[in-house]
């Protein structure tokens, strides 16, 4: 009873037309040229890493994507277990056709030639859309990104404001800030100045939201203006040099201001909480980032307080930091739930930790998923992936446990998986 | 199969006469008298809130209970995803026949009506103890209630110390202190006295219980007489301008002292651990309060080594402290586990919290569940909902994983429920 | 459907000959010789300790096997809800033919006999190893156990070193590292050579790891070797008056020592992550220990990346750890995941962590389960609760949730189980 529930469940979330609102995909290359577009994600190449694949191999400058494709093809054994490989067989199933439930040494190379002429054709793009029931995705821009060239309205631009709050020290960073901006940055008035500008391109570029991954040890907090120019000359004069705790202050100074540009310019601001950066040194390209999860939301409560006009979708790394999460979007009302991120997305936390915001969480507030892609691909067999867990928590929380309807339960879903989509982010097509 | 046996299970957990172990009841007017009382209950302004109705419209002085009830039942449709909302429609049904599987804007007034009706009658909050079968709920007194014109042995005094732990510094505490213990307060000793005092009234009153909520960062400890002495003066010269460590060495000072008054008067020590107040300022009445999930119960460490003689019921606010307080009630003869508290009071957190404490702790250190209720109306949905999990737990967990009986199962599910509180509190009617 | 599949693949896996790769067993008395040596375990008497039969009842000096047994069984009714309780009966019931489903004050007296006559003969481990499916199980000895008089391709030796990290202070621990290693320490270079001295002889007896547990502030580091020295000097010189900060020095010292013999020598490191020891202290022998759960993988970054060449099975205390456990095994190529330990090792926890383990980490890198048993009886009920989880995991979240075919879970179930033990630890028979 329970499992034919749950499909009729799935089905109906699964014939859905999806906006992603968080990606990195990039507008001008949206789509995956060869495979190893696909399995060069660094999903694969730190899991197979992981198992054992020296990166030399993996990295080797100036091999041909088939060869790489080949080597790591050779070494998924040891990682077929894993929620990631069955993205890669959805993906290869759905998009080309193939039929083994295993990809491997055996079977690459036909797979490979299948996949190339495919994603050769023109409109390879719109396929991969239109067969993943994607309206719309979100990016993830570079403050300096010219954003031009690509349909705003499918790709949509977000600033990734990483840069700015934690790399001003750096000078090539600073150079692209004021080339961007059309302006000097030599004191706070000037900096502010210049992070207004980018906003107003963005804006008028239909940027939807700023957004910024955040370490566990950062907590916002307003600096004042005289603390905050002492820290920018430091900065602009001794650059990596400053001190901690100048560049700490210089940080916070930009969150903030980020935080009142988004409330000047109505986008919420997604906040990604809790990565430590280059813990794994030897670790393959974006294979190295791991995490410290003792981290709390009450970092934030100085935020949270001062911007009750800013809508914040909120991802954290870490599963046992949800029930904070959850609880503060139940309280706040600028809190919003946002997605099941990197570590966590995988079924076993995703289960946990979807349950307990929907039943506390209102309804109005919970971004369900977003994929978090590289390349278009990936949206089908990640949200797939949690479309079905989401099937599963609804009939057997909501249907089963509290004798919900049917309806009532498929409404609730689509909601968190679109209709909240639209609302939190003021998208519309 | 499953589904069948779970059901069994609950209803003969369902059939038990309960003992409510911790609830914020006023004994002098127990049940609600208009459904503002429920509405009003801060689950439903605070979710309200933050789904976006402006506190101003819920807190609005002098409106009517009708127009409140009015304003909050139009925004309940965001919420009506939560389990707050679930024990509303539950409550309705079963107290006023209302037979709609949701309430809203076009059919609240008839319920109100209704309800208002059935409230009004002379022997309402007996019916609905009957209704609920409750035989006795335990209270949350302040320090100076008279603990008068009420039957003590239906609604069952507790000692609730916060205010002498953490707000000795407020002039008015200390004059109620003073007023209730008819002591004057100048030194240690005469401090003892006022606080030995009050708990004479209360074990005089049949009270079963000290508590206390405690934020994360407490660490009690034992004070010197002398560095409390100092800090005492500090305190009773400086009232709130005290420093923080005068303030401090105070807290631990009065909590150590409650203590030794729990082991002299033969009471549990109800200990609540982990509320952040007031995190969110501009939150509706109640709804102010969060926390910071990093809390571990060696901070207790200390307490627990010394008064093996004190039975701590301990509630824990994050479920990732859940498995501490297993393992610490696995190992120390003293602490009990004590219900599923606030943010974790929602089915996902119960499930995964009361399976673990199921397995592991002795079946006689376990108080299954409270209703935390200021309304008696709330007992009933609050503890459906733990005992239809509990039902699942037993039936999936012990039955079917462990092939224990049906009977078993339900033995030790009337054990959490009921046996447990008469044994903990040392209650008998 | 799922309820037979279940039982199905745990059949197949229940039929595989096992290697127990962490256990506490002493080779020269493998199995027990009375139900003391059962009942006698630290989770009986704690539990029973902590329903409140008073320490002194359960350690009187001198009493007899038998009479220590009848106060323990007689105390056991408050338990029998635990997995604990539930090992013993599975215990009795497969070993001794005991039939009854409780065992308590009215029945235990035939089955004490019963167990007495069988433990009594000659084959009686080989007969435990035989029906407990065990080809194999790892030791953890003393870095001075001489490792003679028993197989070690069946017992195989682990260097246990807990006391040469954290007890160097003590001047026994001293000498025995002096008479074990055949030298004299008096600087850093005799401490090297000593140290070396103990992996070589563990080697020849065919040692397959050097183990640690590890409290949960511990983060190792690299000391320099003229700091390393001052410290050494001041241990030596003052003993357990040395300083705080020269007794972490000369720990951290020694850590780091014995993972550079671990690389050289080819040995993993087990770490066993997060333990407070003596926090209860006033309990039952092994019963006074916990945790602070308080603790992240991020501590042990430098350690994961100096030593590449070094794996570390690594178990964590807490639950809460899981998922920093598993993302890290997801990313470094040395981490791997190693059981469930103590406070974690029953089903609910078991369950939720497993579950995220087999989803995300190379299959590869994932050591199942170890029994961490002080006699041979032990190994049967507790590798069947695993297997039974295991089953659940592997019917429910693969073969169900992601149609994997039934071959498929039960090989990989295998592979954690067995296969991964062989690879990791580079045993064979």
């Amino acid at each position: 009873m329970s499992q034919e529930l749950r499909t009729r469940i799935f089905e109906e979330l699964d014939a859905l037309i999806l906006i992603d609102p968080h990606t990195h995909i990039d507008a001008l290359s949206p789509a995956s040229q060869t495979l190893v577009d696909i399995l060069g994600y660094h999903y694969y190449t730190e899991l197979a890493h992981s198992a054992g694949m020296p990166r030399e191999q993996i990295e080797e400058p100036d091999i041909s994507p088939r060869e790489k494709c080949k080597r790591l093809f050779e070494n998924l054994g040891p990682i077929n277990n894993t929620i990631q490989y069955s993205w890669l067989i959805e993906m290869v199933q759905t998009f080309f056709g193939f039929e083994d439930d295993h990809v491997g040494a055996d079977n690459w190379e036909a797979l490979y030639d299948a996949a190339e002429g495919k994603m050769n054709g023109a409109e390879w793009s719109r396929e991969v859309l239109d067969k993943s029931k994607l309206e719309a995705v979100f990016l993830t821009n570079n403050f300096d990104d010219p954003l031009e060239g690509f349909d705003t309205q499918v790709y949509v631009p977000c600033l990734r404001s990483d840069d700015l709050v934690f790399h001003l020290t750096n000078r090539e960073v600073l150079g692209r800030l004021e080339e961007a901006s059309q302006s000097t940055v030599s004191n706070l008035e000037s900096l502010r100045t210049a992070i207004g500008a980018i906003f107003h391109q963005f804006k008028e570029k239909n940027a939807r939201a700023c957004a910024i991954s955040l370490p566990p040890d950062f907590s916002p907090t307003r600096i004042s203006d005289g603390r905050a120019a002492m820290a920018l000359d430091a900065v602009l004069n001794l650059k990596l040099d400053a001190s901690e705790s100048d560049r700490r202050a210089l940080s916070n100074f930009v969150f903030w201001t980020l935080a009142e540009h988004c409330a000047a310019f109505s986008l919420p601001f997604d906040l990604m909480i809790g990565v430590n950066r280059g813990v794994y040194a030897d670790g393959v390209f974006q294979g190295q980032d791991l995490y410290d999860s003792r981290v709390s939301m009450i970092q934030y409560k100085e935020l949270f307080n001062s911007f009750p006009q800013v809508t914040f979708p909120i991802s954290v790394l870490a599963s046992v930091t949800n029930q904070e999460l959850t609880s503060y979007a139940w309280i706040l009302p600028n809190v919003v739930t946002n997605g099941h991120w990197w570590y966590s997305n995988t079924p076993t936390f995703i289960e946990h930790d979807a349950a307990a915001r929907l039943e506390a969480v209102p309804r109005t507030k919970q971004i369900g998923y977003y994929s978090d892609m590289y390349k278009l691909e990936f949206a089908l067999p990640k949200f797939a992936m949690y479309k079905r867990i989401l099937a599963k928590i609804l009939s057997e929380r909501f249907v089963i446990d509290r004798r919900w309807k049917e309806e009532q339960a498929i409404d609730f879903g689509k909601q968190v998986l679109r209709g909240n989509v639209e609302t939190v982010f003021g998208y519309s097509n």
